[in-house]
């Protein structure tokens, strides 16, 4: 991998320069110098792995064929498209999570004179990503179709976000709520579209392909997405915070994590009224009686299980789908989120 | 006036309806409740005067011939869309401004656990036009007009409120910044474009219009909204607050109303000195020495004045207009905000 990484960034550069000079808006000095920074600081600090997999996944779908400059181009077009509605949901949950750091450093809202103003700049992103995609593929027979797909996927990702906010309301704690269908559904809509379905999505409309004939792709991306949220979750408690870059207070924040849920699901009456007395709780006793429970209960060694078995049965879905080039793809997820530590 | 309004309370419950069951997300009982209570909250308690004139204008455009029921419910659904994405920007609007109430009720987001949920509950509104739009015209062959269209509109207005934000950062008072330009382009993008040209470009595009063809429509449009921004500006400080409903604050919030870029513009030395030392400040006596000046100045005079030459020039611009539909739909917008005392 990284192949394209350098012309992926350089296709940042000039997004970027368009969209400081879009002909919709006339800019004052201030404000184009704000969207410069505001770009700069929340767009393209992050891993990239999003963005980089709609041109890794295209160059597949093409079977290997050499792209040309233009494809090259424009698939990094997409990708920067997810990296901008990513750095979207991530400038708005850290304002509604009152969070501290993100990317190692201070959250956008928390930049001086920034504030609140970081609720429009979150709304500036997101109307960011459909300039790029009007300016680039307003003439292609997909426009309408890609469209679609970003709205469609926004409004899962928003929908997602809603039922972790609502179920995690101040309050309202309430861990009989959780169950693993629940937390089945906040990680498919909240994390699984966006992450999984949408850059191969991006890829096969660039391919020419008609995305209602992809179900079965997007159901194993999915399931692919459930099974990365897992891997998470389990590292939040379980991971080396120097290899993850950061300390998980899941336990703390009360999440619906697949740690307590699967708690839940095995401990017996005592176990589940020690959980329902610790969990939630900023308190340092607290958290240490819910990791011992959780150690407790081997969730490290049931963990080990889910992991092999979703990886088993992801490739059996895979190897069934009619197409190489699409097994290919999907492969090539699987094979950077098996196993991962970070 | 009136004729559509029962109808289109109506149409509001059909998309209501049709959000809390959209097949894209299984919604949990209690996030469908959530909904539900948002968008009744949000949505339907403002004057609608942009919602209904897109099947008024839409009416003026068809030159008085009797409107199917479909075209009703089509254009009404376009209308709630505009009221939908006024909802989306009035909730996040509010939290930028820490605002209290709205619409003699207290802001969404300090209604009891609501809070910072409320930034999601903007972005359910914006992503719900799209669902709507989606339901209801994807099989129209200017379904890919309508988005471009939604999706511009709202780029130019989020850009809009982003230079009023920075103009009116916190710690940067500096009222030797504002000026007619910047008022004008503030308003332009602000609200001109929402509030102003949409709906009249739903019309068009429902009557089968290319916009690239209306951009005479468009500047008409944008200019009455401006007028409609300088009436707003003088009715802040000079309206009877029992008749505009709500007690003027824009001296206090140092906002680039029309006014005080006015009396930037004519007052002497001694005056804008005076206009420094005390915009933008709290406190009564302050208030009070500008709401003098800008007597002093007889800013009600030369409004009174700017409201006359805004008529004539709007109407002698619409009366060039080669389509006496068109100059209909025009005149009946003016109508409608002409010396207005609300």
């Amino acid at each position: 991998m990284g192949e394209f990484r350098s012309k992926f960034l350089e296709v940042y550069s000039l997004l970027k320069s368009e969209l400081l000079h879009d002909s919709a808006f006339e800019f004052t000095d201030d404000s184009r110098q704000w969207v410069d920074r505001m770009l700069d600081y929340n767009v393209p600090g992050g891993k990239l792995n999003r963005g980089l997999s709609v041109i890794d996944s295209y160059k597949l779908l093409k079977q290997g064929e050499e792209l040309s400059d233009d494809e090259v181009f424009l698939a990094s077009a997409l990708g920067w498209c997810i990296e901008w509605l990513q750095a979207y949901f991530l400038v708005l949950d850290d304002i509604m999570d009152n969070s501290v750091t993100r990317r190692g450093q201070p959250c956008w809202f928390r930049v001086p004179k920034v504030g609140m103003v970081a609720i429009n700049d979150g709304i500036m992103l997101r109307n960011h990503v459909l300039r790029i995609i009007k300016n680039h593929f307003r003439e292609k027979p997909y426009y309408v179709d890609l469209l679609d797909l970003f709205n469609e996927v926004e409004f899962q990702t928003a929908s997602g976000q809603m039922i972790d906010l609502i179920t995690t309301l101040e309050g309202e704690k309430d861990l009989s709520k959780y169950s693993l269908p629940l937390h089945h559904r906040i990680v498919q809509y909240k994390t699984g579209y966006y992450s999984f379905y949408l850059p191969v999505a991006c890829a096969l409309l660039m391919a020419g392909e008609n995305l209602d004939n992809h179900n079965d792709v997007k159901n194993i991306l999915i399931d692919m997405g459930i099974y990365f949220q897992v891997q998470d979750d389990y590292l939040d408690c379980f991971g080396h915070p120097d290899v993850i870059g950061k300390i998980g207070t899941d336990i703390e924040d009360f999440k619906c994590s697949w740690l307590v849920v699967k708690a839940l699901e095995l401990g017996d009456e005592q176990q589940k009224t020690l959980l329902h007395e610790n969990y939630g709780k900023a308190d340092e006793d607290c958290v240490a009686k819910v990791k011992d429970l959780y150690k407790a209960l081997n969730l490290e060694g049931v963990f080990a299980e889910y992991e092999s078995k979703s990886y088993e049965k992801l490739i059996k879905a895979i190897e069934v789908h009619p197409s190489d080039a699409v097994q290919a793809v999907l492969k090539s997820f699987l094979a950077k989120i098996y196993k991962r530590q970070k």
